[in-house]
Formats: C-alpha cells, structure tokens, sequence
C-alpha cells in the first residue's frame, strides 16, 4: 500500500511527523505538504502561478516534499504525476485542533482529503482536539495510533466514491479512550468579534478576533462524541445537494 | 431590504457592478468585496493578519468597500459590525464562469454566499455560463436580472437554516432563457495536467495545467439544466454528513 500524507500546517508540524511514523506500518509513505501554514485555507486550487516542488527532510530524517501551494495542490501534484509510483489513499493531518461542524469547509485538513476524493481516492482527515493552551507540545501518539486503526480498515473496506472521513481525536491518552463513535456533522458556535484597531499612524485595521468557537455537543454529533470521550468519525460527502430543499424549491414560483 | 452585495473577483468586476445595480430595484445595496481577484480560493477565515477596508467607487460612480480580505471575510466583517446597518440577504457574483458540481468546495463566490448562511442570512451565488473566448466582453444583463428574480422570491420565502442556493445561468439573451429548473450537484469531469516546465535558470517549476474541465449533463443536475437552456437553481446543504454511510460504518468493526 502507498499512501500519501500531507496536511495544511507545514511540512515541518509535529502532528504530520506523528502521522507519516504511525502510517509506516501500514506500508509505503510519501510526505507532500505546504512550505506554510494554511489553517483556515479552503478548498485551494492554484492556477494563477506556477508551483515550486523540493525534497526535504523530517525530524526524523525522513524525506518528504514540499511545495509553495496550497494542502489541495500537494495532493493534486503527486496525484497528476509528479509521484510516479500510483498512490492508494491520501491521509490528511495530524491537525492540532478540531474540525467540526462548519469547520469543515474552511479546513485546510478536510478540504485536502476532499481533494484526493475528487482525484478517486479514499481520502482521510484527522485532527486532534486539544486544548486551547500548550499548543506548542502537544502528544499525538494516540491521535496517530487511531490514524492507523481507521486507514487500516478503510484500506481493507474500501470508500464509496465522493465520501470522505473526517476523524477528531480526543486529547486523551490512549488507553482512556472511550471507543470509536459514528457521527452526524454538529453545530459550530462562531464567537467571532471584530477587533478594531489604529495603526501607529493612526489608520483603522481589523482583526477578525473573539473566542475560540463552541459547538452544540449533542449526542451523535462529532461534538457529542469528543465531549463523551470518544473518537469522532464523520462521513462527509462533496454533493452538498439539499434534496429535501429541491423538492421545495420546485413548488415556487419563479 | 438591505442587499449585501460580494464576489470573488474583485471589486472592480464587471459581473459585480451589473449585480449591484440589479440589487438596487429591490432595496438598499451595500458593496462589500475583495481588493483582488480570489478564484478557485475556497472557504476562507483570515485569523493571521488583520485587514483594511476603504472605500472606493465603481465604475458608475456609487461607492463600495473593499478589504485585502478573501470573499467570506468580505461577508464576515460586515456582518460583524462593520456595517452598522441590518443586512438581509447576501448575493455573491456575478462570477463570469459557472460554478457547478464540485466547483462549489472551491468556489470563492459560493464560499462566500456559504459565510453568509453559517451567519445566520440567506446566501445566493450567481455565476454565468459563459464561452471560454471572449472572457472579457460579457453581457451580464440575463444574468443580473435572473439574480434580482430569485432574490426577490427568496426575500419573500426565506430560506431554511443551512442552506445556500447556487444559481447558474446560461449565457443566452434574456428572451431566449428557458425558464429555472431546479437541480442537484451534477459531476464536475477535471482534465487538469501537470505542466512541467524550466525556468531561466533550469530549475523546475509547475502549473496545474489541462483543459477547462467538463461535466456530465444528466437530466435533474446543474449541467444538465444549462446544456438544456434553463437557469440551474440548485440548493446546497452545510451540512456534508452523509447519512447513509453513518449506518454503514457503524457495521465495521474498528
């Protein structure tokens, strides 16, 4: 199995290295990440300049590529070629914070797994719901551990097309984890604020600012299952039809 | 009724001053778009510099504002007070390509109508169908008054929670418009390439290249109504739980 990891905070962030190291067990491993931290970047496709590729190095000595474009191009460019040996599954993260609810249309982690999906492949996402202070030392070995757990049956069962799994991670040791949980998309609770500040020249600039958001953990939602001390495992799917909506629509009168 | 008018090609686009004009029949019009053009940019939060706004005129002469922010920022910051006044609704575009099946996790004018709906207001996305020659001659007229038709009904029937309509119009005369059909996602069918090339110093860089993607054009999708003459209406969900693949994956062992 080859399986490619990637993730939109930097080739050189932790959680990546924790992913890459667990995945090794499950077969062969190409690393292609962003030179930059794209948190909050979207579903990205650069087609207005030209892209840089170079080989690097990992913590652990490791070879990986990175590129200047955007999580989605580091999976598209293996994918379109510049890796010749043909990939089975794309594994995106480990991200340091959750992706739910909306999260998951800003996640540079979500939208990179749904890049691969678009491309045919399972594709896998994985963040770590961690706690708001000590960010810089974080433990991923459980996060990576259940990583495996799920690539390995998803390699075994297969995806149907166009879903993509978006797994959140308790911050836990592994051993206190609850179990895996199935669950619905739930509700993120934005705090956003608008932070006006002057510049030293006395010109307004703006800081989207405000608390961390929330979400409503209710029960078999991602929320609901992180709150109870479970692993969170969404199937997302890329036809974002609402169909109940469609049958709606079709009484007005346009 | 006050309109937010945005887009993702940037302020001075012709399909954005066509829209705006058209908002004007209905209500009070507030421009609040991009300093540049964002396509292809996805659902962006810019949480890691702050953002300017100024104000500057379009090309007839109205004022707008305008923010070195992405689409969704140019809804998230006047909706969070940097319009004192109540905004009602949000449309996005006009954009001068259509935006269909899996566009829409990339599109900055869907993501955009999206960072309306995840704020509570209805969101529309308006883009044009148009022929790949001849980009920068569009007549946006069918188009704008086709937006201020599904604007004025949504206005009047308001829109569930979560949903976000992704309206797609032909490029034809108004007369010659079918009528609206209303759609689910179609198959979006890439043909991007790897275009390898040598810069002047022999380094190698890389384009997504290819050509324009095509789609399938089934009857009920969003292609197969454009292909057919009719304006596609297809209404789109936040929610991406796949709900059928919840219960199946409750049946793996992990």
């Amino acid at each position: 199995m080859h399986i490619l990891v990637t993730n939109d905070d930097g080739v050189q962030a932790p959680g990546l290295l924790a992913l890459a190291q667990e995945m090794r067990k499950l077969g062969k491993v190409t690393v292609f990440a962003p030179d930059k931290n794209w948190s909050a970047s979207g579903h990205v496709k650069t087609m207005d300049r030209p892209l840089r590729v170079r080989e690097t190095t990992l913590a652990d000595g490791s070879s990986a590529y990175t590129s200047d474009g955007a999580p989605s191009d580091c999976v598209a460019l293996p994918l379109l070629g510049l890796i010749q040996e043909k990939i089975d599954i794309v594994v995106s993260g480990i991200n340091p914070n959750a992706n739910l609810g909306h999260d998951v249309t800003y996640s540079g982690t979500v939208t990179a797994a749904m890049e691969a999906v678009i491309d045919g492949l399972p594709g896998i996402a994985v963040s770590l719901d961690s706690p708001e202070n000590n960010k810089s030392k974080l433990d991923y070995s459980a996060a990576a551990s259940v990583a495996r757990q799920v690539t390995r049956r998803v390699l075994k069962k297969g995806l149907p097309e166009g879903v993509v799994l978006n797994v959140n991670v308790p911050y836990l040791p592994k051993d206190e984890l609850k179990g895996f949980m199935i669950t619905r998309q739930g509700l993120r609770l934005y705090r956003d604020e608008l932070d006006r500040r002057l510049d030293p020249r006395g010109r307004p600039y703006y800081w989207i600012g405000g608390q961390a958001p929330t979400g409503v953990d209710e029960p078999g939602t991602d929320f609901g299952a992180l709150r109870a001390g479970y692993v969170s495992i969404t199937p997302l799917q890329l036809d974002l039809t609402h169909h109940k909506m469609v049958d709606e629509l079709k009484k007005w009168k346009f």
